[in-house]
């Protein structure tokens, strides 16, 4: 079927293991988890978005249903944002805030496969939600859990851009440029198309020459980490309280990121990432490889003002950032930037005749209770081909007692990576696995 | 929404620490994971079954499509077996073979909600697939699966009741029974219904009193370990070919799940499992608390001939078990079976004074650094909300360095569940940490 990521196993041992791995950093730094069900009822998923959202949404129905000729009331998540919002809506008086939570789960978008783009993909979020108020130092955590996230996952150097959609608002106004979405729209375009096309545009949506070159000049020049940040920041002549307020909350985040343990390298501000489509309100966060640019952001995210305000009347507002992970696991496939192919499998117990099944399948069993993930061979072959399946299922080692070994209460060890191999007594097979496995 | 289960973050911090418990036993075996779009085509889907599943799938559309008037061709998984089918029919020549799968996802029932039926639910699967011929060694592996899950998840004494549907068969054939549906039905029926019961309906759909009561008083008297199970057996008249060979497997199966390393109070043969309207042919397989029988089975599986044969031309016989995770938890949940509230947070690192905010910051991400979850406040608040707080969500260590801590080079480490407290010098906060979470 076109427009899924569907894997073969090895590969989906890796899959799996980077999931558990941001997992992992996600919960270190106490994020809760939530699951949210697949489909939400229509007029959920529909309040929250109109046009191009609408035409993409996944409606669901029982094909009991259909016959009986009832309209669809059911549709699939589109994203993790509009289920955490219900969620916390509905759940409101159990939760304790601020909320942390973090959510795993595949997302569907009814659109035309294409590569790289999924019809269902695992997403990988994270937010902060609070009641009233959220103060702008959660701002600075979400850099802190993105880092810790990439810096598992091992993927190379990267660079957290950091930005905010009221510093970048007020720009606009000091510059008297009106139509604000549509210059935010052609700002996040600078790195694929260039300043000139993008001044161009500018000013063909209205924008004045002088303005529209001057926006450009402004935020152009990447990613400054450290002093280089704030010394732009301070460049900036505050005419306007949104500039001001913008320039503020910049600072107080970049100021306090490396509080968090965020290496001074790893992120820095970008004035040119504006997210223009999307609700994001205040700081918003782009991240990027170092090494493969091209890849566009690995992990995106952004403060929003308020969560859910047509679910419930309390003020929610958050930050919290998201990996479409499906996507991501894609490009670094294609970019061959994935470790090679690794079993969880650990051992292959092997089985060269009828008689030696009990003893092989006790020695898997004291293998796996030592906590070693084993894999037991039942029918009788030679040993030949059973290495082979191991070699070709990158299983790293081969155990088999054989009527000579048996006879002599030995095991032979075959490690395939080294390829070694050793006679082991017996009592001692637990011990020599566990030293190079 | 009714009909699915979503849970609150500490209940879903169980809910997630269990699956991983089973995905950890199935890799254990050397089970290794695949993970299939949520949607298939409908042919795919409506392949397989007939009847009342037809009408119990949910049928998929993209809204853009629903308005052009097309018919939907996508639907969600009800099971995972099926997608396994079309997957290994697809992936079949990158295989190795025999192929032992595990695959945790959610399946999806158009059924009308009610108590513990779910219109989603999580599924977690393991099956040994092999080409041709898959020996009859893999039946006894597969309690030993049920076994090791079980035992970890820890929800007190279990038994697997193991039997074999050509033995059952051969009995009916043996007693002169032909409506062997049916009556494989009625069996399943006998511990909610009782032996009279059972024995009425036998003869109210055709079969012989002296029969009807025959076969509820042979195939009766629960579940039989040991020597019992193997005496059993050995009072059958073999006087058809089906029960000589399904008592020939069913002693094989028994006398090899000890060596797989069982316990022989865990496992026994039960005549009276039947798993009527499923498609196995050989071993089937329910698992039941032994204090809980009123659950029922919460693991159950089989043997089948034949797994894919609409999808390839290649034999692929299986054998496999699966559990409906999701009504188990709430099943246990119910029962009061569920260990109580743990949260995956280890720490809370208060903040008594913004002055504070930086060391505060810096003791958080020691602690992450050492592997310990934990979550930052960065709104100085009083101590008693803070500590209010954490016990609310069952965090158990609260850290704070205060302005009198500081000073002294100290940092405050109070133990909620053990209601003590002390005063840790700085330098020995991580170990102070890890001695006591």
């Amino acid at each position: 079927m076109p427009g899924v990521l569907e894997l073969l196993p090895l590969e989906q041992v890796a899959f799996d293991g980077m999931v558990a791995m941001i997992r992992r950093e996600f919960e270190r730094f106490g994020y809760l988890p939530i699951a949210t069900p697949t489909m939400e009822l229509t007029e959920v998923l529909l309040g929250k978005t109109g046009g191009d959202t609408e035409r993409q949404i996944y409606l669901v129905q029982s094909s009991g249903a259909a016959d009986a000729g009832e309209d669809p009331d059911l549709a699939l998540r589109f994203d993790l944002t509009v289920p955490l919002a219900r969620y916390v809506a509905e759940h409101e008086h159990r939760l304790s805030f601020p909320f942390r939570r973090y959510q795993i789960q595949p997302v569907f978008r009814g659109e035309r496969p294409q590569k790289g783009r999924y019809r269902e993909f695992l997403q990988c979020d994270v937010d902060v939600i609070d009641r009233g108020e959220l103060s702008i130092r959660y701002d600075a955590e979400i850099p802190a859990v993105i880092n810790a996230v990439f810096d598992a996952l091992g993927f190379g150097e990267f660079v957290i851009r950091i930005n905010n959609r009221r510093l970048l608002t007020g720009l606009l106004r000091s510059l008297g440029i009106g139509a604000q979405v549509e210059a935010l729209r052609e700002l996040d375009k600078l790195d694929k198309r260039g300043d000139e096309a993008v001044v161009a545009s500018l000013i063909s949506s209205g924008v004045s020459t002088g303005s529209a070159r001057a926006l450009v000049e402004m935020v152009g020049g990447g990613v400054r980490t450290g002093d280089a940040a704030m010394s732009l920041l301070d460049e900036f002549r505050l005419d306007n309280d949104l500039l001001r307020q913008g320039v503020a909350e910049t600072k107080e985040v970049l100021g306090l990121v490396g509080e968090w343990g965020v290496p001074a390298s790893r992120f820095g501000l970008d004035l040119a990432i504006a997210r223009g489509l999307d609700y994001y309100t205040g700081t918003v966060y782009e991240t990027t490889l170092m090494s493969h640019p091209e890849l566009g952001s690995i992990c995106s995210g952004g403060r929003y003002d308020d969560l859910a305000g047509q679910y419930t009347k309390s003020k929610l507002p958050g930050v919290g950032i998201s990996i479409g992970f499906s996507r991501l696991f894609w490009q670094l496939e294609s970019a061959q930037l994935l470790p090679s192919a690794h079993n969880s499998v650990a051992v292959l117990v092997g089985l060269l005749d009828d008689d030696g099944l009990e003893e092989s399948l006790r020695i898997a069993a004291e293998l796996r209770r030592a906590g070693v993930n084993t894999q037991s061979t039942v029918v009788a072959d030679k040993i030949g081909s059973q290495l082979k399946y191991a070699d070709r299922n990158a299983i790293d080692l081969y155990v088999v007692a054989g009527p000579v070994e048996r006879e002599r209460n030995e095991v032979l060890l075959r490690n395939l990576r080294t390829k070694s191999q050793e006679t082991v007594p017996r009592p001692h097979l637990v011990a020599a696995v566990k030293a190079v496995s």
